[in-house]
């Protein structure tokens, strides 16, 4: 029944894609902190549509208006609640598919929920679009994060079979993980980037889309940091991803690769390095026992392939339980693991300092 | 900070490896419901250590003692609790341990958060032991969910490069789910199981461990259960998944591998079969925007390889902060998912009843 | 830290008395009820300032703009947002005292806990001005309960040394409940609210405030609601309760003054009437052991005097910690007790709805 | 649904009067301190029955037994958990009841709750007997509080129309306070503890019983604790308080008096003392907006007569509906503010010691 997570920096997000406005209430962050409108704008521009090609073209500033909790670009300590008005759309694409779920998307099991009240109109509360709240609050988190030498950084891992470059666990650099933020595509390697692209460019012209994995890294964080049962940072984390539309799987460190190792070559062996606590490899990803261990964190994410395609699609009517064939109209990202990159990094943001401040 | 996790079924785990005893409360259990002691304690025989000659040899009975919440066999409704006592350890094993943290254990985690002051032996409270209570809740709402009609199955789905026979996510019966709980080593193809006991027996001959992946499935779920943000089915199994020691990953349907399919492929198109709304297929595990849609709910975790192992690893002192070699010895799983797929069984069983009574 | 309560109807409040916006957050509300926007108008309307010569003369519309969770008047089941725009302030008025906090505001405390940053104007997030956005959210949940045939009502019950007519918490009618809700000022007794209304004048003109206790009853409430625990009626009404700035003290049924009963006299002894359970006495407040047993829910609250008076009072400086004296201007309620009434009103239909759908 | 309260220390109480065992689960106490057992002990003989002629004869030691989370005396960090096993209840005295609702119990209410499931005798969950766990519970964090400088006293104040002495809120001293431990009948005034002990032998020979207002204070709690909204220091305490049985008011400071006193007589003016920021009054009793202000804490609870009576009841049979008569046997305190308060002292500082972990 919840839109909220966190403990301590509790974010609730609200708003429905073509109601009137959608918009985010941050409780528990601290006061004092400064939040730079400039740098904030910038990491939500990252994830608003309509920036480039290989995304939707639908375009909306996606400018928040700040309600309550910051004065004079100060966090206050009362709750901070931001919205975006919701602009730029066309409900008309929508309206048709009101009887007929779409494939893959929450339609169905929302009508059944909701008993038929929800507005699906663009996805309604399920749209991606309500990532753009969380960007808000994860972007202020990200800044207070850095403050405290915290740098998060993700990129696209992989699109269809074409892979990037990974970043080393246990080397991995702020300047590595800041130089995502000022890339047009979120791919570390040139090469594969002009191969995704392409990639995405002819599925768009096929009405096809694909899906994608996004690897998301954090240094900085002290170890002592999480705790036991579902306070464990990777249950924090996870949890939080997976209120993120279309993920569909998440895994830290070495993941699902740690079924085919040796205990001999999965463990991570300690080292004194500069006097500091090490461990040679990183295969948990920065976490033991669900606490940080002063490692860099590590995970991935899976993203689904758009569920909106252009192509014809087996569906039902909601009203006569009789089926029908569904063509969805409209305009979508072919691969929406693109945004989502910055919603990565907000969310792992929100949850960290949510942790630290416990 | 939390060892609980629910929100309408509570589970809070409380016990250290070594201490007096372990234990479980849980609250909002539906008044009324009987539980069928002699199924339970077979279900926890399942995880119990010393069943077979691939885990642990520490024998434990692991029986239950109920203080409150039930009476003659039926739920009253108040919180349940209910203890194993420790016994059977050696812990003599550990002590020389104590200044030397385990690679991949969370001894030199713990030491941060706790200031030194939690009692590691034999893992303290992130022990695998302390799988034993969540099995007592998991097993309860495993019966109480088998009377509604859901049936839970989980088995071993890969153990280092040797892989089982998958369910079908779409055909998968109860029968199928159910026959894991009366196998020895709950592998469905015969020769894979014996193919992985040899796996098992030389690495436990070498002094070394392996990860493993374990498959869940449940059918019988209606549709409309779960919901917006962190209560989606995903963001509430898997916080409480990554609550289990040893799990490094999950993903839902078809997982990591949806980030290589085409919508045009991935999506599941609908269809109307004897007057019930199904999908074609179900590459979404039962779960479209965080709420079930009816068909069955699949998902898999990974599991780390034991990261106690008889192989000389290198640490460091925690007193002096020097490096130090250490041998661990006592015996040891060779591969924890094996005991791990009732656990997840139950912790599945948990969070399911949790969201329904939601 | 949290500005949020409930836990299937969860009600979030955001903003500071002279920030940009106030607003609301309800999460879990059921899909499909429709709100009566005329009727809630018409509740609000009760709490707003500047309605009579007895509350302060700030003249705000109240009329809030819903930004998500209904749709042509229907509760869609997303999380419901509304905002109510501040204006009609004149900070000048505050800015002087920044540095003298006010006597029994949270002006010191406030200080303390946020470091010097909170936005105090007004009385920032602690202004009385936020139970505006409570009153929207519990005035959708006073329309949902009535349609279950509950009827919630309050009045001022004292106000310094006169009292009103109580109601009879056995008897008591919807008619009498739902009565209160069309006076201009909330008493039973003409002759009490003219005793009242004059004492309240004259405190105005000598500058000085005056505290009140309001009586609330509930009738309809089925029996069986509430638990254990901090999940006790008392215990989730109490601490809704005391988010409401101002209130000093509550008790349930015969309350302190069961402090000087016997149980002969105090216990609540059953008959049936017309095939029903009834209690011939209600000194339990329609609670027993935390959970409703039909009868009328029955609770009262004090409120304290308006702490801003225009009386010179002693302060210090936050800045050099010597004793200032202290002349607040600006205009103020003298009784805050006479716009509390539909707050309290509003608090309690917010927890019934919680613990019903629980 | 919860018999859990707090968010930084959650304590989660179990059991049944005449089940197996009572206990207690506390979660994130902080490592490395010291339980003096002795103490403890002796705290909560305060709250054991048969202690004097004035509280019921049934004797139980109320040793508890810890089960985990402290080792040698010191707290690990893990969750603590204790347990109290029941003997010496005579459930034949009960049985007869089972048909019969007591007035003024839990008896209906859990009947219709729980659907007839809940085991009653001699209260089930909702006994007096469940405050033993959480005095354990308390009594440690009235141990650590201690540490920091923070000392928590209650004694009665009212029993009937016999009122002790009141602590001033402003100068109230640690010993005044630590002072009640050490009382056979926590009264501060000689001659009226035997007033009031005469009235309770009275009524004992009556079979009647009667009802009681405790007075808690606690001094040295820093400035800054609580917060915003259900957060508040009196949300928290209220909350907690009424999951206590028999609670039916609370009021802090001036509590329901302030109704009848005017801002220029309630508003706690400032004065600078020795350099530190005090109150010349504490009609605030400490808080101002939710948030300690440095001053003494100070509230009253109001507790109902002992709803067991050696009188004729009227009541019903909840097999047939038929009205009738119940004479309840057994021994009962006659007064249950007796032994209540140490219970308040322990609920207090399990709040104060979670807001200020918060």
């Amino acid at each position: 029944m919840s839109s909220i997570f966190g403990n301590r920096i509790r974010t609730t997000v609200f708003g429905e894609s073509h109601g009137e406005a959608i918009g985010v209430v941050v409780e528990g962050l601290p006061a004092g902190e400064k939040i730079d409108f400039e740098e904030l704008q910038k990491f939500l521009q990252r994830r608003a549509p309509g920036r480039n090609l290989y995304t939707t073209q639908r375009r909306e500033a996606d400018v928040p208006e700040f309600l309550s909790g910051v004065k004079d670009g100060v966090i206050l300590g009362s709750p901070l609640a931001a919205i975006i008005r919701n602009k730029g759309y066309n409900s008309r694409d929508y309206d048709e598919l009101k009887d007929v779920p779409r494939p893959s998307h929450a339609d169905y099991t929302a009508h059944v929920k909701y008993k038929g009240h929800m507005d699906m109109r663009g996805g309604g509360p399920f749209s991606g679009r309500l990532t753009a709240p969380l960007c808000i609050a994860g972007g202020i988190a990200i800044q207070i994060l850095k403050k405290r030498g915290v740098h998060i950084g993700a990129h696209i891992f992989r699109i269809g079979d074409i892979s990037d470059e990974g970043w080393d666990p246990v080397k991995v650099t702020a300047e590595e993980l800041n130089s995502v933020g000022n890339m047009d595509f979120p791919v570390i390697s040139d090469k594969k980037a002009k191969e995704m692209i392409d990639l995405i460019s002819k599925l768009k012209e096929d009405g096809d889309s694909v899906g994608g994995i996004i690897e998301c890294m954090a240094i900085g964080i002290p170890a002592g940091i999480g705790g036991l049962g579902s306070s464990s940072v990777e249950s924090s984390i996870s949890s939080a991803m997976f209120s993120v539309p279309g993920i569909r799987g998440i895994e830290f460190g070495a993941g699902f690769k740690a079924a085919e190792m040796h205990g001999s070559e999965h463990n991570d062996q300690f080292e004194i390095k500069d006097g500091l606590i090490k461990t040679i490899t990183n295969n948990a990803g920065g976490v033991n026992g669900g606490i940080t261990n002063g490692m860099p964190l590590s995970f991935k994410v899976a993203v689904k392939p758009t569920s909106s395609i252009a192509i014809p699609q087996k569906s039902f009517s909601l009203s006569d339980l009789t089926e029908k064939e569904l063509l969805i109209s409209g305009r979508h990202d072919p691969c929406i693991a693109v945004r989502a990159v910055p919603v990565i990094e907000a969310v792992c943001a929100l949850v960290l300092l949510d942790l630290w401040e416990e």
